[in-house]
Order: structure tokens, then C-alpha cells, then sequence
């Protein structure tokens, strides 16, 4: 078993309004917004707005609309960074990578020849941040 | 636009059974089956049986009975191998990392403080990978 699901923890707040995210796409059942410590521009984390410590404990129903939106995410930031390609991440508790414990998946456009940045390695400016979620919301909006 | 769906890539060869894996689990949508470069045991591979060349080309709807599957033998494979935690993986042309050209999402089992092997740093051992699937299979049923 996974522990249990804290509510306090930064994309439930974001989730509640508490805490600013530079979003890019919202509906009914998830969210996606950019990671504030990218690894590559364009760096965007897609939630669901239920509930969920990660994939282990997640309600099976929960994952098609949160696939959904990865999807839609992975095509617009693949388009608006003009990316060679896509990774996808998704990390369950700590030894997984997991640092956060809320379900989130990182769809992180990638151009040839450049490897990922440390996750962590820094806060982007947020500014830049928003500038970048502009061109992501441009992309949804065109395709 | 991603390149063309290539129907001899080696998934889909297991998916019509001219070459052997080591399968975990499947049904009408999806098959499971072990990773024979593995970055950690019990590394396992869902594919969908649609052919799609990765995440950016595959029919919306071929996603939910997909991540089905992935949380069903993430839970399996924690259980199976004791794991502490469950990294997935899916990668999106060569630039995100990938190199087999049938969507596929890797589910890995993770021990705290034991990093991934890299990939495709080399073959495992056929019997190895056949009690590996026999373990996974056996938590599948449990569960």
C-alpha cells in the first residue's frame, strides 16, 4: 500500500487557487501547468483534479482523461518548441523519482542532441514561464 | 507529423507472434511483456495492440485500455519485486528517446538507492526474463 494522500501538498494548492501556476490547459477532471524547475523549455506537468498520491492508488478512471490531456500537451509543446520529440515521465514515491504526492505526468519536448537538464536545478524565471505557457496555449488553440 | 507507422518494428512482430517475449499479461487491447534490455528487474513494456508509432500519432481512444493496463502491472510489479516505487517511461521519437517505433510505456520496478541500469546495456538472460514474467504473472493473479 501507498501512504496516504496529503491535501497540503503544492498541486493541490495549485489545484485550490492557493498557489499560482502558469497553466496551460484546464478542464473537468485534469489540469497542466509548466514544472517552475524545467529540464528542458516547455517543461509541463499534467495533474488530475481528483485526488491520488500517484499511478499505484489513482482510481482507474481517473487515468483515461489525464492520458487524454497528456496527449493533447505532448502535441502542442512538441509544436510550439518546434521539438523533435517527446519524453514522458511519471514517477510513484520516492525511489520511483516521485517528489511530489500528487498523480502528475512530464511531457517534456526534447530537440536532437540536447539532454534533459537536472530536475531541480533551478527555479525559472516566471516571467519566462508565462511567456513559454503562451506559446503552448497558442499551439492548443491552433491544432 | 510524425514519420509513417512501420509495420515490421519488433513489437509489432511479438504482437503477431513471429518473435518470443516473455509476456506478463494481455487482453483484447494490450500486451505486457519484459523488457530483454531491462534497466531494473521485472522492467516491463505495455504496448497497445493498435499500431501507432508512439504517443503523438495513437487514437485517443487506444489510451485509457493502455494506462489500464500500465497501473495494473505497476501494481504487480511493486508487488512482485518488493519494490519501493514505480518509475514509467515513455518516450516519443529519437530525440525523446526512443527506439523502437510502436508505442510502448515502460513500467520499472525501483529499490531505494539503486539507480537505473542504462538502456540497451545488454541482453538478459532468456530463463531469467521467463521467471521474472512467471513472478509478475503470479502478483497479476493475486491482486
Amino acid at each position: 500500500m501507498s501512504p496516504a494522500y496529503d491535501p497540503d501538498n503544492i498541486f493541490a494548492k495549485i489545484l485550490r487557487g492557493e498557489i499560482p501556476a502558469a497553466k496551460v490547459y484546464e478542464d473537468a477532471e485534469t489540469l497542466a501547468f509548466l514544472d517552475v524547475m524545467p529540464q528542458a523549455q516547455g517543461h509541463t506537468l499534467v495533474i488530475p483534479k481528483s485526488p491520488s498520491r500517484g499511478l499505484l492508488d489513482a482510481e482507474p478512471a481517473a487515468l483515461a482523461p489525464l492520458m487524454a490531456t497528456v496527449q493533447r500537451v505532448a502535441r502542442a509543446v512538441k509544436d510550439a518548441f518546434a521539438a523533435d520529440g517527446v519524453t514522458i515521465l511519471q514517477y510513484n514515491e520516492p525511489a520511483g523519482g516521485q517528489t511530489v504526492f500528487h498523480l502528475h505526468v512530464h511531457v517534456i519536448p526534447r530537440h536532437e542532441g540536447v539532454a534533459l537538464t537536472r530536475h531541480a536545478g533551478g527555479m525559472a524565471d516566471g516571467a519566462r514561464l508565462e511567456a513559454d505557457a503562451e506559446r503552448i496555449r497558442a499551439a492548443l488553440t491552433a491544432a
